[in-house]
């Protein structure tokens, strides 16, 4: 298969270098530097700042471009991809994508919206490597319109990239339950370096509870800011039921209650079980 | 020297495996398995039931018991140390400890409070290994009552032990940072488990960031009771804080408010790169 990787960041270069030993892989980026990288490093067979270029011959297409990037991206290019290519992405939110590039999409070319639940607090393709996938999770987000055929290869492409889990939910499912186990956990490690008002030496008293719960902190604004504001009904609703969760504990602790502390806990470590079952 | 390490379980273990080759090392535990398993495996030299039938030979005692349990044990054997000896404990709170115990603490014994700022999601002596310690966080709160001798006696031990920062503080400011950098964090795992409504098969849609930040949810409950009642009116205050803050991401989303989103999450990169500053 001959292979587009647009936007050759972080991610990109992670499918990059997850696909170059069984396919053609074209990088597509508008930096000179992070192409002749990759091709030095045989991430990429070829790169073109030119999408152009290379559009027309590619079978599939992998934009891993910012969440807002990809209509433009899609809208600009409409003409130049090849008759009946399968396009997919990355993007960590889903519903409006879905509805925005459905609209304006040639016909005979199939999206299958997709989003690899895995990345690193670095960026670019130097910081990319084959393990970010390895394990992970695979969300498809099927839309009446893909051909089965198209999502089969993209699943079977998620295996081929080390992600372990494929599953298949609508683009509001997947906004609703991403907005808690991603885009809540990115607020939560940014609120508690927030809280952080330095009255001590902090790092003289942190454990690995603490680095655990901040490393995430160390965020991509622009990127986080778009996947903030592009799922934003779902992301106030988890914040709420968090903070009612805190206020419980707050409660709890005020009230000298542990009966009810010990059965937040207990919820908690019960919840975690199910999560952990195979 | 001769060291007696009150409660074999996960820290006391750790202490027990990283001075076992420069000191005679007694374990004393009311769990007879636990003190035979050590002593197979050579993790103490000896192990005891009876405090009584060793604490007189120790010239340095280590606590590691649950919080409040270590006033119990001092007072019942206050008579059974020996002259002069050192004690010390591993607690995560500190203020109404010191205060407790110097009250009942016989006048030749010197208690140099201390807190390895270090732990598992395990317990018992069989998860113990050496490096839980590494390049830790081990803070000494001492006391006018405490010979300068024996907090530096207690300060190279911690050397010893594997931590690679010492630092000082008093019990009060202690207990503060550390509601903030230990009992909040956890506080935060337990609530954001807590707040999955299992409407999806969670585990299909988790990257690191959820795996990272509800790791530390798995607890021993008994344990962190004790930690967040015996800390609860600077835990309360830090749970408001990072309810503030929360609630400042909350109010940026739901105005849109990009300049804000992107103002606080440049906050907390700034904090986090003072914290990762050497």
């Amino acid at each position: 298969m001959i292979v587009g990787i647009v936007g050759l960041g972080l991610i990109g270069g992670t499918y990059a270098r997850n696909l170059i030993d069984n396919h053609t892989v074209y990088g597509i980026d508008i930096n000179a530097k992070s192409l002749s990288y990759a091709e030095k490093n045989r991430i990429i067979d070829k790169g073109f700042e030119n999408p152009k270029e290379i559009l027309s011959k590619c079978d599939l297409v992998i934009i891993c471009l910012y969440p807002n990037q990809i209509l433009d991206f899609v809208t600009e290019y409409n003409a130049f991809f090849k008759t009946n290519a399968i396009l997919t992405d990355a993007a960590g939110i889903k519903e409006k994508l879905v509805e925005e590039i459905e609209n304006v999409l040639r016909d005979d070319l199939d999206f299958i919206f997709a989003h690899p639940v895995a990345g690193r607090e670095t960026v670019g393709v130097k910081n990319s490597y084959k393990g970010i996938f390895k394990n992970g999770n695979y969300v498809i987000t099927p839309t009446p319109r893909n051909k089965i055929s198209n999502i089969n290869l993209v699943e079977e492409l998620a295996l081929e990239l080390g992600f372990k889990k494929v599953s298949k939910i609508t683009a509001k499912e997947h906004d609703e339950i991403i907005s808690y186990t991603s885009q809540l956990t990115h607020i939560i490690a940014l609120a508690l370096v927030n809280s952080d008002d330095f009255k001590y030496n902090t790092k003289l008293f942190i454990g690995d509870s603490y680095k655990d719960l901040t490393r995430i902190a160390n965020i991509n604004t622009k990127l986080w800011g778009e996947l903030f504001f592009g799922n934003k009904e779902n992301l106030v609703n988890k914040v709420d039921l968090l903070i009612d969760n805190l206020t419980k504990y707050r409660k709890s602790l005020e009230n000298d209650d542990i009966d009810k502390l010990e059965a937040l806990m207990e919820d908690a470590k019960e919840k975690l079980g199910r999560l952990n079952e195979s």
